[in-house]
């Protein structure tokens, strides 16, 4: 943990649009319950930027809380898993820093915490400034770009548009990363596709 | 540099294909050049492997050498650059190394130098088993997934299809992930993309 803010380079969330799961708690009456989702973190100069659709459980906690904390993970299940349904209580931590406390992913390689700030709210959606606040590298790892993990995410992005619309094109682009996750892929990211194949029923 | 015979997944050669940086030297009468270009390194269980097709410079060099190493590189620019032309000298470092002398990228997060075993020439292709026999790590760094980077690596492997058949289902492939670059990459993937289009004259 970092007492001083945060240097984001440092944590995986570099220029451009970082694809990380988001976690965030919802305050209810029996207490605290934490969410993830995927989102992506837009960063361009040195401002953080979120874009948070309206009708999403993480659109509803930020907006509630203003905050926020962005996962760097390199687990393809994980990036089915929070796109379609609820992780278990158990994938995460609860983190207590400067008088707060937050949920992260026990699986994240790295995550950063972030305040949500200059909040604007239109009738789709919000956007959000990210300051950094706390922010913890648990592991590095270093890995060559492989096309089956990043299939995996690009299916997953088309499999929410294809359940939205019923587009067939959706449908294509996600049997070519099909293939490619089962051509490139490593077991994980094979795994990935195939739960992904579950829950659009193909 | 280990002198025990290094752990792949130290070195980001992990299962599945792994997409590298292969560099290789040519023995000339002028001395020995340097020689990079875009490789998949298959991994499965223990076993290591890699496959290239006759007429590259790299088929080549390694069908003589028997010895590859495989540099994990998460420059976009180095993508694109060596898959349609020469890298220049000066981006190459020479280890020295049991005896030996090979080229390795400067840029590298870290490298494998595999010597090339049990190769198997048909008339396409060859295809080794490939034994790891020294690694480096440089650098680590962590960085959330960019569909953007990805999007790059995607637009060169259809870049190279283009070229080779002339068919439009690999521009639309390629314009799809110029889209996908410019909407979620860094400044050095958007250059990639501009680089790639101008090397296809779009």
């Amino acid at each position: 943990m970092e007492s001083e803010k945060p240097v984001l380079d440092d944590f995986g969330i570099l220029s451009g649009i970082s694809e990380t799961i988001v976690t965030t708690t919802r305050t209810t009456s029996e207490g605290s319950l934490p969410n993830a989702a995927p989102i992506g973190i837009i960063r361009k100069d040195n401002k953080v930027l979120v874009r948070l659709f309206k009708g999403s459980q993480t659109y509803d906690n930020v907006f509630k809380g203003n905050f926020l904390v962005a996962n760097v993970v390199n687990d393809p299940l994980i990036f089915v898993r929070s796109t379609f349904s609820d992780l278990d209580h158990s994938e995460f931590d609860v983190v207590s820093a400067g008088g707060r406390e937050f949920p992260v992913l026990k699986d994240a390689l790295s995550w950063v915490a972030f305040e949500c700030t200059s909040t604007k709210v239109t009738s789709e959606a919000l956007v959000a400034e990210l300051d950094p606040i706390f922010a913890r590298l648990n592991r590095c790892v270093v890995s060559a770009p492989n096309r089956g993990f990043n299939a995996v995410l690009e299916a997953t992005v088309h499999a929410t548009r294809y359940l939205l619309t019923g587009d067939d094109e959706y449908l294509k682009l996600i049997q070519m990363y099909a293939r490619l996750a089962v051509k490139c892929g490593d077991e994980r990211d094979k795994l990935a596709m195939e739960m992904l194949y579950d829950l659009l029923e193909l």
